[in-house]
This record gives structure tokens, sequence and C-alpha cells, in this order.
């Protein structure tokens, strides 16, 4: 049995996992994260490590962090939730730890852990698309993980949408991740609240009251219930999403496309509508075999899996 | 030397070439293409291999086909210019002229033939877009031809650039290649040369008067003696080409992107703007390396030394 | 009672009639309309005004003209179904016929038969949108019509709506008649036609098998028996009219906007849509009185009956 | 020699004038407004008045009001920076002071000054356009000012110019003051900052080094020098002016476009751009006399100027 760590480094914890080949974890440790001091985050990273190698014998370490990495796998270039840019942390912890280190971006390494043993099992080609606060992306081809030339294939939540479209805080109008996220899911509840209370009734009921408290999850729940405003919400959120992916489709015609990340508790409510606006957008849909919409199975321990894995790719 | 012919079947002509492992071509016959009958223009496939087949020592062959190829390389499932579909091409020329067939698709040749010996010589991520009657692409990562679980891979016409955008022949709205084609421009050649005639002065005395026989050459030879509407309208193309390549960027990450077809014969005139556009577009810009915009090199033969070479690769 | 004549001039017909100032028609004339000969179009319309004018005693008479009028409501300055620019209707007429004539815009003459005995009746402030072959409209505000500087009020149809968006015979992009009118009914269930073919069934079926034949009456129909595609395609019409009703809302603020025209026959299948879509898109919706989106009643004699009418009015 | 009075009551001061009947100002007193207190706010109100009418024989008071006001000229419905809403206040005025009083709109009452004796003087159909923190308006029809059925005329800057564009502070998206306003552009200034801050190098400085401290009136400054991002920031702004005012054009047909607010001390460097624009988006071009837009002539003072003469109309 071949045992690998997996480290998933985010801007409020540290989750480490022993996982062995076929995808299953072992041992969990998670610390939280000091997201303003860089020095404390890489202490935090070592430390989960050498708790989980102290107990496991295991072969190399995958680290799958918020920011963009480089192709080699080796530096991380730009993390801003983390306070760190051009880090080479395959070194650096790969040195304290005694390990082989790889880094990975997170949204790739979860790609990967649906890839290999969650919702994209099976397929080939496999996109993941993460609906968290933003919108992000992993993409694997013909089994392969695409990073791209400089490690930044798969940030699909910055493709443009709509130009002159909705303020990102990316610097530029019209990103995916405005109109089909977390974030954009809490703007759009907030937004009916405020133009038809009646309507969002029972979702300031769930908010106490108070439109700044409404949650991604709110919504979701008071969609489960049957609330025929949070139903159409998600819908709305569902076409964005299903009309990126038809566009996708066209770039990358992977066989499965797996949706993950928190707005995707919502399954079929939010899948059903991704699932309809694609076929309505898809181009030459009569005359091509479709992809499939299908829902993430990994959970929050995407990201480990996927990184453990990866550490034994070479 | 290892010689192979490349085929490039179009829906006015067939062009066959003998083709060295440099990319070099040693031997070339061309066909009219029947395209209103498919035995004709098998039979003109046929024909145009065997003559050269008969003068030198060829391996293989490959074909370069306008239309969607399956992900084996084997079937043509779909060519509305050739009146195809689900034809099994690889088998029944194969059979007929005696030596190993692959198909690819038209632009995926191009864009291979100029990653190995063309514009993209040199790295490994690379994407090629080609401005012809319509807006093909191609996409080489890590060395390898992406081709998508279906074959379908590198459709970048039918991205949505606005969404209830211009209505496109493929059945939505909005397809990138309704902005930047070669029939974009003459369209929008035309509502110029209807809607202020003074501008399009020079556009109209290169038309003989009428508004109707304006082509995309026109407007590139107009815009090379410096008329004011020509270059506008190209950089309005190249502004449209820039901002699909931005989002491009984020799914894919390319360290180049070649751009070819016949509307490329503009030159910087298109790429400049189009260089302008894709940085002023480009989510997170000052954080990560840039890809290039470079011209294609091998013109109209793109396609014949791609599928040659293409028919080495196992 | 005050008699006067009311005379439709469209690209196939004339229509003429006898109207009292209850706006009831007492009696009417119609000729076909050779519209390729402008004098064979004025001498069309002399012969039916003489006729009607043999057998009543009028006093006036108003021309509906599918074309801009100047303000003064006497130069007829362009119509393309007609042949004609920069005709002196109203002193032409006047003087063939001896009876004091005024020209108007047929948009304009159907917002006034309307607001005066039709759907807008109790009103003072009246929007009216005419769906035929485009969107055609007309403005009464605080009981008068708005005929602008120029005579050009009330050309709604070429408001735009989505930049880069649908061409539009205009020479522009995006104008609303693209999304909104007869025409564009015809092309989205052509489109669904070609897509699905499966949704389409029954539209196919009432064309004979044969996209090209749909009309518009046939979506009409099959939404009214029940068919889901036909109404979904009436309901995103409706979407796109209760939006740009949105837009009017804020630039003319109306008490009622009257929906006529042929695609009108659809009633609530496009009308509760199109509520919808307005309440949803109109800013500040809680804070202000809402206009009331009504159906036209006047059917195909609003122009007659609002240009007799105008005659009236100095 | 008629006298009226006119006040200006913004959210940050009150203006009050004696304005003669060729709307010149004899004199003038200001007040700061207690904006969160509304008994302050009218308290304020009154004792300007009373000031000026000790000194003048005024004859009527127009108050111009930032807010929603009833068509009858009397109850300022909605006035959210003010914290006033249904207020009375053409009667609870004119009781104290002892005058007759008329409210309006702010934006109408500077389009009837420039109207009268500014910009738009000699034309009888005139849009306003103020582009101040957002983007207001006004319209004056044959001589008349329209208010709609329900006061709201004349609310251009929530007219939407991009479906899914941009969010604005009244719940809905792309309205057009989210892309042509003060607010607007400083917006643009700041992502210009962050995005490409060498370009932004001469805002930057006069921005005291921080981006967040970008003023519209810095970019202004900086384009009359000659920067040639600051220029190229009034440009766009001045793209969305004009292709809003072609869609106006299509509504209104007016004959001249007054450009007010701080924006438009751009001058040309803004009009200019909104000049070309506007041709450029204008449907049916050739075939109609064009308006003109035009700059503003009364500064600050349209408001109560206007204000004081609307209170002459019965």
């Amino acid at each position: 049995m071949d045992l690998t760590i997996g480290v998933d480094v985010g801007g409020t914890k540290i989750a480490a996992a022993v996982v062995d080949d076929s995808g299953r974890i072992l041992d969990e440790v998670r610390v939280p994260t000091p997201a303003s001091d860089r020095e404390e985050v890489e202490a935090g990273i070592c430390a989960a490590i050498e708790q989980l190698a102290a107990r496991h014998p295991v072969q190399a370490v995958g680290l799958a962090v918020a920011g963009y990495v480089d192709a080699a796998r080796s530096v991380l270039r730009f993390a801003p939730n983390l306070a760190m840019s051009e880090r080479p942390l395959r070194d650096l912890i790969g040195a304290r730890v005694g390990l082989h280190v790889v880094v990975e971006n997170d949204a790739n390494a979860a790609a990967w852990g649906e890839f290999r043993f969650g919702g994209g099992r099976g397929a080939k080609d496999v996109i993941m698309i993460t609906l968290g606060t933003g919108l992000g992306g992993g993409i694997v081809l013909d089994g392969r993980l695409i990073r791209g030339a400089f490690g930044g294939a798969g940030e699909f939540g910055h493709v443009r949408m709509v130009p002159a479209g909705r303020h990102c805080g990316c610097g530029q109008n019209g990103c995916w991740e405005q109109y089909a996220s977390g974030t954009a899911l809490v703007r759009q509840a907030r937004e009916l609240a405020a133009a038809r209370p009646k309507d969002a009734e029972r979702l300031l009921e769930l908010a106490g009251g108070d439109a700044s408290l409404l949650r991604g999850a709110m919504v979701t729940r008071a969609a489960a219930e049957g609330d025929p405003a949070s139903r159409q919400l998600l819908a709305e959120l569902g076409r964005w999403l299903g009309e990126g992916i038809a566009d996708l489709a066209d770039v990358l015609d992977p066989a499965a496309v797996v949706i993950g990340g928190g707005v995707s508790a919502a399954g079929d409510l939010l899948l059903e509508p991704a699932r309809r606006a694609f076929l309505a957008a898809l181009s030459a849909a009569e005359h091509r075999p479709h992809l499939q919409i299908v829902a993430a199975q990994l959970g929050n321990e995407a990201g480990v899996v996927g990184a453990a894995d990866l550490a034994r790719v070479p």
C-alpha cells in the first residue's frame, strides 16, 4: 500500500491527510491558518506534515494551494489570500520535512481528486468547476492534468461572460464568477430582498430579518423547502453555469463536467437548470455526443485527496 | 528521410503533398472538390494520394478535413461543406490506397503544423486561431494535440462572446466568429458602406462601386494603403480577437497564440490591436507571465504539413 | 356629427375609412398597393379618398403612412417599403382631392387611435407598441401626440437592447425589434426547429414539415393549444418586451402601454411574461406607481381610426 | 419685471435665488442641508425663502428637489438622500412662507433652465443629461416640460445599457449611470490604477499616490494636460454617453441634447467622443436630420434658474 500526504492550504485553515492509492483517507489533521503571516502558514504546513509522517510511512507530499502555481509545480507565484507571492514552496517545505513535495493549485488538485476517485471516475477528459466564494476550475485531458504554460490553466472564473458586465475584483468586467459562484448567489438574494421583499420573505426570515446576513446556504435551504424565489435564484445561477459549460465544450470537449464547491450542495436544483441551459446553448448540439454534468462526490476532501495522488505522478 | 503525405480536403479543392520530417514539402498536387458529391470527393482524395505515392516512398497519410472528426482519428462525423456525415474515412481511404491513414480536423492539423514548423515552434503549449470564413482553432498542450473526448476541442469560433449577440449559422447567438472572421469583416465593411458611404469611399472604389462585391482582401488592401475606415474595421476585429484570447488564456494558459487564415494577411494592423485588447482584458495581468500573439508562418500549407506530420504520431 | 377620413397606406394595401368623432367606422374601402410604383400608390390613395368623399360629408383626411414623416405632418421623408422619399404628400394629395390633409406615421396614428378609443382610453400618458414585422411605437403624453423635433419620436424598434447584439437591417446591432417582433419570433422558431426538432414537433407539423414555412401565427396557435416550446418562444419574446418597457418607463413614465400588432394576438401568453419581466427589471419598483401593460383593442383599424381623428387636431 | 424664487434642495446644501423672467439671478442665499433630519431641511428651505422674500417682491417659488416628485408638482414621493418620502412639500412650504410653491425634480428643473436660458435655447425639443454622481435627465418636448404620468419621466440613468451588466444601487444591472457618470469615471480610473499603474502614473500623482483618493476632477485635469490614459477614460465615458443618446433619439427625437453636471467640465474631451459614438450608433443616420449635442451653459445654477422659471408656468 502506497501512502502519500495531501495538504489543502486555504485562507482559513490547513487540512492535511494521509491518503492511500485508492483515494481513501487514513488519518487527518487540521490547523487554523493565520492568513496574514506567511511564516506561520509555512510553519503550520510543516507541523501538519510532520505530525502525520510520524504516524505513517508516507512517501511524498502534495500541497494544494489557493493561488497561481508555476507549471513545474514548484513555486507559488501569487496567492492574495495567503499574503504570499513568488514563494518556492516545493523546495522550502521539502527541505524542512525531508520529503518529496509538489505544489498544485487547489482547484487543479480537487479536479484531479474527482477525476481519479469521484464524480469524474471512468472518463479520460474531465473538467471540474468549483462554486465557492468564486468559481474555480481544473482540467484533465487524456488522463493528464492540464496546467498550461505558466500554471494558469483552468481559471474559468475569469472568462468573460458579459462584455461590460458586472465588475469583478480582478479588475475586469463580466467575469463568469460574477454570475456563477456563492458570492453571486448571495448578491442576487440580497438584491431580491431589497427590490421585492415580499418574494424574499422566507429568505429574510432565515436571515433573522436582516438581508445583510443572507448566506448561500440559506438560499439552498429555502429552495430545498420549496421556496419559489430561492429556486429561481438557483435556477438563474444554474443557467449561467450551463451556458458557460457550453463555451468550455467548444474549447475542450470533455466527457464530463464535475460540479463541486459549497453551492453544489443545492444538487439538482442547480444541476438541472444547468443541464437545460447547456443543451440550449450548445452549438451544433444535434451533431455531437454530449458531455455529462455531474455532482462532485468528494466534498471538501477533493483537494487533499487529489493533492496526495498528484504527489505520486512524476 | 521519413516521408508522409498530407491531404487538405476543403470545400473547393483537395491539396495533397509529400512532406518530409522537417516539414518541407517535396511534391504537391491539387484537384478541385466537387463538394456536392461525396463519392467524387473520396475518389479525388484517393487519386491525389496514389499519384504522389507512385512518385515517392511514403509511409502514411494524414487527412485534414473541414469537419468534426472522432477522437480516434477515424470517422468524419459531420462535414456540412462536404455533404458528409459519419464517414469512416480512415478505413475507407486506407483500404483503397493501401496506406496507413489518419483523419484530423483541418484546424487541428494546421495548429499542429504551426506548432511543429511555424509560428508556434519552440513552445510546448500553443493555440492556433484561423481567421477564414469562420474562426477555427486548434490546441497543443504539453506538446500533444488536444482533441477532446469526442474530437470537438478547439471549436473556438462558437464560444459565446455576447449573450443575445449576433445570430450564427450554428443556431446560437453571439458566437466569436460572428465578430472575428473574414465573414464578420465583410459584413462590417458593408454596413459601413451603407451607413456612412463617405467614410467607405476607398472601399467602395475597390469594390467597383458595389458594396455587395466587397471582400476581406479589399479591406486589408485599403488598410495597408492607410485608409482610416479600413484600419478601424481591422482594429475592431482585432479587439474582438484579443478579448477572446484573454478568455482562452484563463482556460488554457498557452505560451503562444498563432493567428492564421486569410484575414491574418493584415499582419500588425490586426495583431497590434489584438495584443492591446488582450492585455487590457486579461485578468490579474500584473501577476502572471503573458502569452505571445504571433503570425502564422506556413500560410495555406499549414494543413497539409500538419496532417502529414500527424500521420507519424502514433 | 363630425366625419373625417383615415387612410392607412401600407406596403401591400391601402385601407381608407370614414370615421365619426367617437371613433366609429361608417364606411370603408380597400385597394391593393403597387408598392414599387410611387405614382400608382398616390393615385390609389386619391381614388380611395374620392370614393368615400363622394358618399359622405367629410371635412378632412388623415394619412397614416409606414415611414418617417416630418414634424409638420406634411412631408413623407423616407418610406423604404413604398419607394418614396421626400414626398410632400399633404400638399400633393390635398390639392388633388380638395380636402385638408395631414400625414402621420402609421405607428403614431395607431397609438393615437388606441389612446382615444382603444386600450389606452382614460389615461393621458400612453405608449403604444406595435409588434408586427418590426417593432413600431407611438407616444401620447399629457394628451398630445409626441412627434419629436424631426418627426422621428417613437421609433422604439431601434433602441439598442444588446450591445454588439443581433444585426438589424437599419445597419446597427442589438435593436429591440431583433428580439421583440414577428420577425424575431419566426427566426427563433426556425432556430428551435433546426437545433431541437423534437421540441419543435408541433410547430413543424403546422408548417407542413418545412421549417422555412413557419409563421408567427403558427407559434401563437400552437401555444394556445398548450405546446410547451411555443409558449416558451412567446414567453421569451414577452421577456424582451417587458424589459424594454422598463426602459421606456424610466424615460417617459407613461400610465399605460398598449401592445398591438399581429403578435399581440397571443394575448396573455405574451403579456403575462412581459408584465413579470417589466416588474423584475423596473428600477426602484417599490417606490413608484406602475404603468399597466394592456392589449390593443382596435386591431388593424387602429391606424385608420387614429389618422382620421388626428385630422381633426389642429 | 417679474421675480420668482428658485430653490435647489440637494443632499449637502440648499441654494435659493431670486430670478427675473430673463433667467438672471438677482440675489442668492445658501444654507447647508442637515440631510438626515427632514424637519431641519424643511426649516432651512423656509428660512432661505423668507430671507429672499423680505428683500424682493417675489410672486412664487419653485423647489428643485433630488427625488421623485408627483406629476401635480405637489408631493415629494421619495428622496433617499434627504430622508424624505411622501412629503406634500408644495402645501407644507406654501403655507409656511405664504407664497405659491411648485415642486420639481431637480434634473427636470435644470433641463428647463437650460432649455429656456442656456444650451438648449432656441430649440423646442430638448433633452438635458446631467452627469454628476449619477446620470440625471430632463425632457422638454414642444416647449413643455415632460413629467410623465407619475412624475418619473427623464430618469435616464436607469435605462439598461447592458443586459446582465454592472450592478446598480437601484437593484438592477447594466444601468446607464453605471457607465456614464462621475461615479463610473472614478471607478474606471481606480480600476486602471490597479490593473495598469504605469498608465495611471499622472492620475496617481494627482491623487497623492493613493488610488482611493482619485476623483473625477483629477481625470478631467489630467486629460486637459494631455494625459493619454485620462483622455481614454473620458472618451470611453463619452462613447457610452453617445450610444445612449442614439437610443433617446429613437424614442424622443429631440433637436438638442444638453450635457451638464460636474463631468461635463471636460468639454469637448467628453463631447467629441460622444458625438462620434452617437453618429455611429444612430439607426438610419443617412435619412434623418440629426440632433446637436451641446454643453450646458448655466453650470450649478441651472436648477435654481429652472425652478424659478417653472414657478411661473401654470
